[in-house]
């Protein structure tokens, strides 16, 4: 694409760095941006850039947060000895919604991928360690997606934490509630029956 | 959507402001921006704030310049009697591609829409007509897209022209290149047959 500006180019360059985000799209955001008046471009620049530039990390879970500990890390009345172990903040996000979960959690900021050069180091793996052999806790619970990658973190981490004395599980995979079974697919239909459980134990939710 | 910080949630409340990206698309972004080196968002930031700051258009066609005057209106190989008249820069940009135009444009900025409360005045009309006024145009086209408000626009425009020395054209509807007359809306297929063209003239090109 030829601008007629460089300050355009410049910018339509820059968002179309984002994910998702195409030249034709910039354009787009740009032209749109400049119908609007000055303060919304600014205020959006200046929140992106303090942002990145301010942002802190929850010391003991690695959760995005505006002190050294995060509110769930720091509130009281939460099982310190419970973790769920997840990927980003959306699934903290996701989770908290639906209030059933009493514990911490532990953000890894990512999954293990060779093939997109991640490994074990770039991730926060270290730390939940450090935390499993001073036997802080007393239940793991693994919450990654049920991606290739994802099953080789969660096995990663397994083996590392298996051999200290604590409890390890997975959240529960099957059917969702309100499904029809002759819609879902084979892989989670075969793995409902197989993690089946005690009926009564489903009367409790 | 609850955020563990404030930043974040200003952050994503102002890219979800942006048309076409809502609070959830937002978030990966700044998630995204979050992995990023800490330039990748201060680059994206002031190239926002400068691109709406700093932003000049021509004098002459309204087309975004970082001068006063745009280059294609500074060219002196372009014909200055020929105008075509389009909503924005994209359509600037779409027919500069097509190497088939050598006159200048006129950005119209919009186009008249009373249901999204713009009239005539909020667009670039009286500077196109000021022009016609002084004789200085020998044609003037229209480039709109063909939507109620793109021929509610050409349609007051050429009102206000009309009674000057000027020639007025609008660009061709028909059939694309290449497309199957099986396939194609009844109303093109209509316009290209209504508007049909000496056979010898479609031998030039």
């Amino acid at each position: 694409m030829e601008f007629s500006s460089k300050l355009i180019e410049k910018a339509v360059n820059e968002i179309s760095n984002l994910p998702g985000i195409g030249k034709k799209t910039a354009l787009r955001l740009v032209l749109h941006l400049l119908k609007q008046s000055e303060s919304q471009s600014v205020n959006l620049a200046n929140a992106i850039s303090e942002m990145r530039l301010k942002v802190n990390f929850c010391d003991n879970c690695h959760n995005i947060s505006d002190s050294d500990n995060c509110e769930i890390c720091s509130n009281p009345r939460r099982d310190q000895g419970l973790i769920c172990v997840v990927e980003d903040i959306r699934d903290v996000m996701a989770i908290e919604k639906t209030s059933s979960f009493n514990g911490l959690y532990h953000v890894l900021g990512g999954k293990i991928s060779p093939l997109d050069g991640i490994g074990p180091d770039d991730i926060n793996i270290d730390s939940l360690i450090e935390k499993v052999k001073n036997n802080e806790i007393r239940e793991v619970i693994f919450a990654l997606s049920t991606t290739m990658e994802g099953d080789t973190t969660n096995f990663y981490i397994f083996r590392k934490i298996s051999k200290y004395n604590v409890l390890t599980s997975t959240i529960a995979r099957g059917i969702s509630i309100g499904d029809d079974l002759e819609y879902t697919d084979e892989v989670t239909l075969g793995r409902s029956i197989t993690d089946r459980i005690p009926f009564e134990n489903s009367l409790k939710n």
